[in-house]
């Protein structure tokens, strides 16, 4: 009797312990390339100060909203003129949107994906519309103080071209941060396009 | 020495307690709702052989792919009448996504969701393009062979007018089924509409 205790009471302990490790490795959001082992990758990985890896695995993350030709231009093409009609995807990792949907608040190691798709068509009998055909780019955005005089940092991982790559520095600050910082609703992220992030929002 | 080793054993039955119990619960994916208890919720849960009880979570669930306007539609609206661009995004339920992933195929038990927004877009200085706003619709597919003759069902969450409904009975088999079997590209499934599926499918 005495011994099947201690063995319920170990594998309670062993329950402990596997909750314990899921909820820390759910909270170190990023972490530096050195000391990421290879199992379960966290939202964003740096390499020195401000390198971030090519996110991996964001496809799995919350998506928050999708769009088309969105964007803020300061000299919008004249009616006629033909307009990009790329669509985007946006995801948030899943702690950061569990927080937000407590809280209201990006935490820190916030990290925001935009997957922009070309806009498709398939020439078929009764077919309407247009979907989200082939992937031409990828983005990021990162919230980290630690590492960012602005708090947030925006990266690339598609050149000119279309190529991807494997690591990217930041944007200098003028690039996104300004327009994140004046016209984005909360805290630099443009919830005000992001039907998910409206509905989770504590009320 | 020998009860150290003892409680190590126990801690790691433990773990395995775990890491099985989980297993077992993501591969219950569809439930009948009077054995469901409140904690972790299948894809889809229903009343006798056929009622699906309203899906929930379903937004962290796998995004795969977003379309504006996308339709079958017999008689093609004349160029010049007012089209509904509605924007639909579509999930897959996380367990189905990973054994797609694996195998390529559609597990029994798989859910998919379709939610339905308004395309909207805000009046202001420089901005450009439309984004999913309010939320009006939600439906779903179900595989499951032992319910459904077809092998697959289809349910609508939002009546006539707009409004939600907490439960639904499947469309009759002509309404969806039909076409779903003959235009969709995988197993009942749009994968043809749907980049995160194909990119995920195994090469």
């Amino acid at each position: 009797m005495n011994s099947m205790k201690s063995i319920k009471l170990s594998m309670l302990a062993g329950l402990a312990v596997t909750c314990l490790l899921l909820s820390v490795l759910s909270q170190r959001n990023t972490v530096d390339a050195q000391e990421h082992g290879a199992k379960s990758r966290p939202a964003a990985v740096f390499e020195g100060q401000d390198t971030m890896l090519r996110p991996e695995g964001y496809r799995e993350w919350v998506f928050v909203g999708s769009s088309t030709g969105l964007s803020y231009l300061p000299n919008a093409p004249a009616d006629g003129e033909s307009k990009r009609e790329d669509i985007k995807h946006v995801y948030i990792d899943p702690f950061a949107y569990r927080e937000f949907s407590r809280t209201g608040k990006f935490p820190e190691g916030t990290v925001m994906i935009l997957e922009v798709a070309r806009a498709a068509t398939k020439n078929e009998p009764g077919l309407q519309g247009s979907f989200a055909g082939e992937y031409i780019a990828l983005e990021a955005s990162v919230k980290d103080s630690k590492r960012f005089p602005g708090g947030w940092a925006y990266f690339s991982f598609t050149e000119r071209g279309g190529k991807s790559v494997a690591k990217a520095k930041p944007f200098p600050e003028g690039a996104c941060l300004s327009c994140h910082q004046k016209k984005a609703a909360t805290d630099h992220v443009f919830t005000q396009f992001y039907p998910v992030l409206n509905a989770a929002r504590p009320k």
